[in-house]
């Protein structure tokens, strides 16, 4: 196939990587992702950037560490002059098209500084992430207050489903016998039916929606990548019919946790489990109701995957589109006595990750499974490979995955990382953190999970001996722990101090400045004969011939 | 006196710490400097923040370190979103004007990605590190075909100097006893008098243009900030009558140079040493002949700074104008067996900084001299808060010395910071270092001087024991300098990983975040009561009465 391939590049939310059944979930049975992975690579190690939707996603759509794009936390804006994945595929002649969920926050106050009108065509990509917007859908408020109208919610509103916020009060809300309406946004509510047929979810508005892209798509001509991305199964927890009692308190597995973790004597650790979302899910009536509708709503995306597929087979889309299906981050559901996420276990910080690359080339891992260490930052650069635009080095931190989708040499990394600014937290308040010290980050070799927390002592585990994470080696005295930590701080400064920054280092400025280093710079030349020694041209050559008149 | 103060911000090129008499050179005598110290503050231990021209200058135009910046060496343009001084002062209703060298290249490819034309007002401060231009002059380059045409070659043109390059065949250019033209790019015509008369010399044309800028500024009454930016006594090392000749060898320094240092066993010292411009100035005959001629510019330039002040004492400037005068690094002119900068020890990564402020808030400091460890990113937050502009401390990484001039507690900064990017120069193309690799950076206590060598090992100073940087203690098995390099260690990566680059962090967002952290974020309520409980407020408050209609 010579054609340009187009990118399918679906994300779930909050979707952690242990609840399919490819990833072994033993209750949980999620068919269309399974058959992704049987015609793609399914990755084992693959680590987001930081454990919180927005700068996860940060990074996924800049190809770029959290502190290099700098929007740390959800809500900071992405700064104007950061360059996405959608600027690269645009420049190289191909669409990048959004249709659902980024969490971006525009940097109107940098828009405003570069004379940028928000409402302009480069003014609507900067706020969105770069990417041109076909369907955005960035919900997720609890109060019709602060819950921006969407599409879908006009779409509900059209089929009937009338209020101020119908994305709260149907979608996300579901009725008791009594006929009362009930907020999902309490885990009490959680196992009852959301009030709209599943057909009106949100879920399968969004695959519709991405049905409409590709149809409109395919009359363009023009090869594409389309993020296609899901706000479930991140809560509110509430799932339509049928799924909404598909599973029960038996399909729920033992949480993960140890009483060693109960009583971390790490202030920081301390300070999670005491949080409230924290102790709410270290409950086991809280994960016995709300596991099930977290299975529901996995299973509902897997369905709606299914039909997809199909269309796309139907469609003759199959055959010259890749297909990538990852989350931003996991949920810890009680494991760990955690809840949400925040914090770098690997049902947290590591995903999903399947990449089905229909073209012959590809043939020699289909079906595999790849244990190398992946990051979410990598998609940036493979999909800039498939879709032909050029390497950009300077700007993306990401590696390329085709050598693995080809079965080839090539791919290499010896360390993840992950970044958490958790200035506004429980975590800070309960400590007295400042906000410019609210900051950790994990390194991760394969083995031993390194977590750099400033201002307390870091938390290690060895996930060779202890692949469960309970059990924290971060103030061991044994001499192999402590020689850990010292090469896991001394691998954190040999990243800290790569270039990240140095983004205008284009192929052509490189070129430029070394033939003025090569060339240009004459300090240090006694005489004529030194500069012609040196650089086998005459010295006259560079002087104009006198004064002229 | 209440209003708002002006700020003359002067910088020398390449000027030694050491070469002024207040610094203590014992042949050089610069009244007028040592005047403006006695009228302020004169710091002792203020460094760059890279040894290099353009990365120093990016960071004190911006108060930020390379690595935030990222335009990590000369012609690596400075990012079109990364916002400087002069963008601060405008907010706040000054004018920010620049009158002279700045060294930057525009990111272009930036500007026309976001739909900025280079020509337009945005475009051009965008052009001129956020000032508005009222002389711009960044000559220095080798050959006509090169030399960007200035307006003070339209003035050495006005004036007689007639050719196609009037800066390099008048201005850097001497004639000998026989009429011949020879350029000072060659350091054997160093001695000779520049072909122009010292009144058009670049030195005084460069402070009549500061003149004419302040008379402009006085008639328009907005308070400003002027950049007087002099190239000198940067190379080609000339200066005219009667300055080439005011000094001779016997006003030489004897060299500080040990035979340890050249025998180094560090490969990218050696590399050092056997770059060009190092073996140039560690010959004897070199140093004896050019450092008189260097000697003159800034003699030239003292007596230039001289007719600025008194013409700013007659216009009746001097009491509302704070005069801070420093330098962008040092010149190793054969110490250490080194020519140029672009490494760290004291000569060239130390600067002269003299502030003056004349308000009554400042008497305490007056005639005083400062040990604190400054830098050069502390000027932008000290002009920001003499100009009454708001302290951005999510962009701005340097610390206010106001404190210091109003001689009050406040100002503490344990750790100076200088980077260096060396990826085109002669040490990279000697050890074959690739250029994401070649880069070092210092850590200084104010007593340990610590150096990291991306792939080599580290050097270490201690200036209390050897003053002069001789000994280098970076492969010492003694247990306190091993101590003292995993300090530097711990503390570099401490810096490494401070927030840097999220500038979009406005107090404004903060503000946001923290409400929708505190107020927003439902995930963990179990019910009704317990939301009511740990908020105060009632659920019901959240949820829009019913389904309408």
């Amino acid at each position: 196939m010579t054609k340009r391939p187009n990118v399918l590049w679906i994300m779930a939310d909050q979707l952690r990587f242990d609840y399919l059944s490819c990833y072994g979930h033993p209750h949980l049975h999620t068919p269309h992702i399974d058959a992704l992975a049987k015609r793609g690579v399914q990755f084992n190690k693959a680590y987001i950037q930081s454990p919180v939707c927005g700068p996860s996603r940060m990074s996924a759509y800049t190809g770029r560490y959290v502190r290099s794009h700098g929007s740390t936390w959800n809500g900071m804006p992405l700064r104007v002059g950061e360059p996405t994945l959608g600027d690269h595929l645009r420049e190289a002649g191909a669409r990048a098209v959004l249709v659902g969920k980024t969490h971006m926050t525009a940097d109107l106050e940098g828009m405003a500084w570069l004379g940028i009108d928000p409402d302009s065509t480069i003014g609507v990509s900067r706020s969105e992430c770069g990417f041109d917007p076909f369907e955005r859908d960035d919900g997720l408020h609890p109060d019709s207050a602060r819950q921006k109208w969407s599409a879908y919610d006009d779409y509900l509103v059209e089929n009937g489903f009338k209020s101020e916020n119908p994305w709260g009060d149907f979608a996300n809300s579901g009725l008791d016998e009594n006929g009362e309406r009930l907020s999902a946004w309490l885990l009490k509510n959680s196992r009852l039916p959301a009030d709209v047929p599943e057909e009106h979810s949100e879920t399968a508005y969004m695959t519709n929606r991405a049905i409409d892209f590709m149809t409109e798509a395919t009359a363009d001509g023009r090869p594409w990548m389309c993020h296609l991305s899901y706000i479930k199964p991140h809560w509110p927890y509430i799932v339509p019919k049928p799924y909404h009692d598909m599973y029960g308190p038996e399909h729920v597995i033992a949480p993960v946790r140890s009483e060693a973790e109960r009583d971390t004597d790490h202030p920081l650790m301390q300070a999670y489990l005491n949080a409230r979302v924290c102790r709410s899910f270290a409950r086991d009536h809280v994960r016995e109701h709300v596991i099930p509708a977290y299975m529901g709503l996995i299973k509902q995306l897997d369905d709606n995957l299914g039909r997809l597929f199909a269309w796309m087979e139907a469609a003759g889309l199959s055959e010259n589109t890749i297909i990538a299906f990852t989350s931003d981050h996991g949920d810890y559901m009680g494991d760990h006595w955690m809840g949400d996420k925040d914090f770098y276990h690997d049902v947290a910080a590591k995903v999903p990750l399947i990449i089905a690359d229909p073209r012959a080339e590809a043939d020699a891992s289909r079906g595999s499974i790849c244990e190398e260490l992946v990051e979410m930052i990598d998609l940036a650069p493979t999909f800039m490979n498939a879709l032909g635009c050029e390497a950009k080095p300077h700007i993306i931190e990401g590696r390329d995955l085709t050598p693995i989708l080809n079965g080839t040499e090539g791919f290499s990394r010896r360390y993840a990382i992950s970044e958490h600014d958790y200035h506004w937290s429980d975590m800070a308040r309960a400590l007295g953190v400042a906000q410019e010290h609210a900051h950790t980050v994990m390194i991760f070799d394969g083995r031993w999970k390194f977590i750099r927390c400033e201002g307390f002592r870091p938390v290690l585990f060895d996930l060779e001996t202890d692949p469960q994470e309970v059990k924290d080696l971060g103030a061991s005295e044994q001499a192999d722990h402590i020689a850990v930590r010292a090469r896991m701080e001394a691998a954190l400064l040999d990243w800290a101090r790569r270039h990240h920054t140095r983004i205008t280092a284009t192929s052509a400025v490189l070129a430029r400045q070394k033939i003025a280093a090569e060339g240009g710079i004459l300090i240090g030349f006694w005489d004529e004969q030194e500069y012609e020694e040196a650089t086998g041209k005459p010295f006259s050559s560079l002087v104009p011939a006198g004064r002229p008149g």
